[in-house]
């Protein structure tokens, strides 16, 4: 019997990074937030404190920069890989693999007099796209995704025909406000893909099928937002989501003599209804150690 | 010698409110936070627990439920007027003024297969829509603003010819990077005003002068933004900023033989600079106090 | 008639310092957030983008450091004045006057099986404390304060006999759960205190009152707390508080044929009261310019 | 080939419950927030909106509430097993189990002048108690942990050694500002435990860890503070950790002609490093889908 580490990881979370590109005079901007874990042969620090093996935390940020330089940036998919790739080479023995994850903020061109406007932007939308790849040896693995994708739908919400338990109260309804803050991450079965298309194609799909169905239950939304998505996209293998019932409350005010046919409504902040589920192709592999570090998704 | 009461306020704060205007299939949503403050004779409160003249904070959360089912919700400037207009009235003598401050959270229609949806929406933008109504007994004052509009221009900014004192190392550059998350507050001279029409016509001005502009300093920026407000805006006394300087430090790669020109940026969270300025006319009255409590801005 | 630059202030916001006093094994560690800002004749880079004039906001920044190792760090009161005193000085004839704001974070030495440790430090507390320094021309006001002081009685607590007007659904009480999060601002006559022992006789008393009064509203305490703060310092003019009276609602257990003897609660979020409200003495100046920008005290 | 249903699960999250110990006067305050889970055969209401399966999640908080009414509330532990055994129980056989998870948040007496009050309390430290069960079949897992736990030592800390690979510029120091904010998990063999004595136990074994250890890297801090928990308590079956870096550094003062012996230093937000590692016994079993949904820790 003894004491042992077990499963590990280290690296540099939340490196800033905006990169301009600038090879015309409309620049692209694109803004991220990456971070960088190794995993591997890494236990002497633990147990000793010698950092021999150690590639620099420090390192990993000076990489994020460099990488940016000598490669540009096109898509946090691609870069992703690239940064993966970079560590999980020979010439670093001690790296068994690499996690990298990224968030990216977007940004729309000013409106202006003369048109949107070559270099100055404004940030849009609460949304973020996200990645997290994983290179393990040779194996990788890309995950997209995004996150506080909010919506509402005004009607064409139901909830009724749960059973009467110890301690049910609530009231059946045949139209609520549905509203959600969409978290969603897909896992792609390759990495031939063109991120972009891939990206646009996905969230026009989730929002297109929240707005269309009639809901019965958050639930019911959810696996047809995934069906959907699975439906189209060949290369996506899963798709797993997180989604807060964002509850909205009927204001009654019949102390005053007044109706309220579904116009005024509190949006209270907690509790919240929290449903968490993957929706998935039967034929491939769980490959579940890819959503190792995802918050809400593991 | 004694001692007494100073300046007090009191009432409900964030009173979550969401509108759903159903009178056409296509519905409109409204979505606000509202904080009622009232203000007057209300020392006896304070001074023995007797709370025979205090309009209770349920009451003023109460209030804005009954009022936007009773009228409706239009502009939040409107609402503000209405529920200021509610307290500060002879049935309520112990009320001197009202203070209504209202932020409101935009919402796209989803965009289906088939076209803008008539009842789901995606939350727009990161930025809030702002008012604070001041009624002091017949006195209205109306302040409309934003906060949260994030923009950047990633070309097209300056700053040198500072002087060098103790303690200066700051670089002079030619071309930098500027971002600010703008928050701007700008007073009405009146009430009757098209809110919606000029609340859209100030956010584009600050947007086109922001991108228009060759800055020199963000202060530069900001007055400009400002002046240009007032000179197409008759109707508004004077406007009021809170401006970070949202540092973007430029990466050093010549450690590894890289160039770097004005590509890959680190965005720092802080310190941060911070400008404050209020841009006016000179023949108007200065009204601070409708600017109490707004933090940032007085 | 024309436009023209009203109120401004600039500088550099939210500069980390960690100072360590190492001047014996038993290390002293000192955490603040410092913000400082000028004010005077900077007119200059707001109508031409010329910065002649202008003590960069990086200067500021390291300004902070450089006086933290010059003259080391006791209390946020006494390095706030030393940072005015520094700008605020004829060599910078362009400086009419700063404002320096500094929040400090508190910890604890790590309780050890030897006893506290020399060198090793915990978070202590939620609360933070602040000071804003303001020096203009030569007259200088020191306002200390604290923010997020959490508190809750369990009971001591009533509301009631509050009018029934329009729109009044709330049921009177005689025990309620009091909570909130008290932010307390004080304004001293003068600036040779000994700002620990005053601060903690401060906060000593605050939360001696808070406990001690038996409340008939939220107002009522805040008031005793204040008044009892005055009686005990002479040398403070005035003290202001906002209090967001942070709701606790009794659980309706009836529909389960259970009461509940005011044992099970539940903590709400939105909205929350809040009472804003100075208790002064009525024999000093008001000096409201000192209290400029303080969100929530102004 | 087709598409599934997979991993999947549904309840109430962050049920806000103040519970108050009213037997003597002398009350007892306990302040938590309550993710109840539930996992089983739903897939009806996914697939067809079918909600015949499915206990509402407002009857889950429901159950918090009448729960903490029924049997009071001793540790958070104890009653996440009581909401666990509540639902995973015969007369609920779609139910095959139940995640919940408590997040506590501590207070003290509040000290008066006439020593620590009955009955009014104030919060006490930035971290929180947290405990995660998990209820399937009868198999329970009870992982108890805190997260926030912030921590500093101003010396004893060293990190160098690394090797210099592409990219490397770091400096190797001999002393540093080590600083994390530690967020720890560890796993019980079983449920019949003295949880708040077990509680106190680790996180001081933790904390004297901490400060003892002289540190050559915060891998090495986080092993040693692990190894200590698992020898002192052999019910413990693992403990897993994620600790940031938080990075201080050190202020550069020559510029000005001054030195900085290890006195001023700069606290960084972003980016951090970022240790995730489990310290864990070598003869038992893994049980990894208790850690299933903890953020940081799966």
């Amino acid at each position: 019997m003894g004491i042992v580490l077990g499963t590990n990881r280290y690296g540099k979370a939340e490196v800033r990074l905006v990169h301009v590109d600038r090879s015309t005079p409309r620049h692209v901007v694109t803004d991220v937030n990456v971070t960088s874990q190794l995993f591997g042969d890494f236990a002497d620090t633990f147990h000793t404190g010698s950092n021999a093996a150690v590639i620099a935390t420090d390192t990993q940020k000076n990489t994020v920069y460099a990488l940016a330089r000598t490669g540009g940036f096109t898509t946090i998919e691609e870069f992703a890989l690239r940064m993966a790739r970079h560590f999980v080479d020979p010439r670093y023995p001690q790296v068994g693999g690499a996690r990298q994850e990224i968030e990216q903020y977007s940004w729309d061109r000013v409106d202006t007099a003369d048109g949107p406007h070559d270099h100055a932007f404004v940030r849009a939308g609460t949304e973020t796209r996200t990645v997290v790849v994983t290179r393990h040896g040779d194996t990788e693995t890309v995950i997209s995704g995004l996150t506080d994708l909010v919506v509402l739908k005004s009607t064409g919400s139901e909830f009724h025909g749960f059973p009467q338990v110890e301690y049910t109260s609530l009231v059946e309804t045949d139209d609520r406000i549905l509203a959600t803050s969409v978290s969603a991450r897909w896992r792609h079965l390759g990495t031939d893909v063109d991120w972009d298309a891939s990206f646009a194609a996905v969230r026009a799909t989730m929002l297109d099928r929240f707005a269309q169905i009639h809901s019965l239950s958050l639930q019911q939304t959810l696996y047809a937002m995934g069906e959907a998505v699975l439906e189209a996209h060949p290369g996506i293998a899963e798709i797993r989501f997180s989604m807060p019932n964002k509850h909205h409350f009927l204001v009654d005010l019949s102390p005053w003599g007044l109706d309220n046919p579904n116009e005024v409504w509190f949006a209270a902040d907690r509790p919240y209804g929290l449903i968490e589920a993957a929706v998935t192709r039967d034929d491939v592999s769980a490959d579940d150690g890819a959503w190792a570090g995802i918050a809400g998704f593991c």
